[in-house]
């Protein structure tokens, strides 16, 4: 979010959500080692001088474009009250729809790319799988029980993820979301509820 | 591996060894944006001049740092000769083997830290997953199928290895070796021969 308001509030906004837009971009293709905040102007055809004004700093900016939407943390949470026999299902329709969000994909995005090389960002992305996956479940009988569920479920989901959006890798990134329901459900199903040796 | 012969034969790949263990930590660490071959030279304790003389330029570099061991790619295709009962708990197994290898574990980790966001790291990881998880297979009636269960278990494989080792979200990152595989090999076998819907 910007810091200081040097302009109109409307285009305060605009600038700092196309500025938000180009910085995703360049931390998920560049790393952030790679990235510079003139670059991240210059793609977002704003002054450079306006990225630090509205960011403060590169580590400022990939925290902020890394943010993940307050209304996908609480989709993931309504969706962790769908009734247990349907759970699984719900589960990876809410990671399918998140993901063809024209809002939530690129940010979603923009964490797992750059999760695997910056520690600022992984610390977020096991926020976020602790908050959306782990923490908000219910499953098991006692805490450690529900741990292990749910980093399962994520396990799973997190792969599909990759695969799907991230490393493009066939079939599964072109397969339809309702032949990738049918496969998958029961497998977190399964994570849910089943006995888990 | 090292184009030309400057030095006896084993300094020579002692020190092709030592640059390539640096550059892995470098690439996954920085990003390919963020890492130069000066970098590489200093954290392997070699002059920089021998990092060019050995392996060119930093794509190449990049190239000889992912590239997937003979060993470990052999080790796959073998795991997959296991009779189809006990093949989800063989390729489980294998999965975390291979990781705790001083030398194929921190390749794969190389692999998955650089492929988010580089273009040849992630054809090189869809070429690994290809051809060490969905081509080896003979699961299946016919290609379509084949593909479509291999792709599956790779989304389990490469969900749990990227949890387990390189963002290390728990409690998938410290759960026994043992305990996974009780959990997540009947996944495995269920898209080995299950009906997927």
């Amino acid at each position: 979010m910007p810091k200081t308001t040097p302009g109109p509030r409307d285009e305060r906004g605009v600038l700092a959500a196309r500025i938000l837009v180009a910085a995703r971009k360049a931390f998920a293709d560049a790393g952030y080692a790679g990235t510079t905040m003139r670059a991240v102007g210059r793609a977002a055809e704003v002054d450079p001088a306006l990225v630090y004004h509205y960011f403060g700093s590169k580590e400022a900016l990939l925290d902020a474009a890394t943010e993940p939407p307050q209304r996908w943390l609480e989709s993931v949470a309504a969706t962790w009250a769908t009734p247990v026999p349907q759970l699984g299902e719900a589960l990876v329709r809410r990671m399918l729809s998140a993901w063809g969000d024209d809002e939530i994909g690129p940010v979603l995005r923009a964490i797992l790319q750059t999760a695997a090389h910056e520690a600022a960002t992984r610390e977020k992305l096991r926020l976020v799988v602790e908050r959306s996956l782990i923490g908000v479940s219910q499953l098991g009988a006692d805490e450690a029980e529900r741990m292990v569920r749910s980093g399962l479920i994520s396990s799973q989901i997190m792969g599909l993820a990759m695969m799907r959006y991230v490393w493009l890798i066939e079939p599964i990134a072109s397969m339809s979301d309702d032949a990738l329901v049918a496969a998958v459900a029961p497998t977190l199903q399964r994570y849910i509820s089943d006995d888990l040796g």
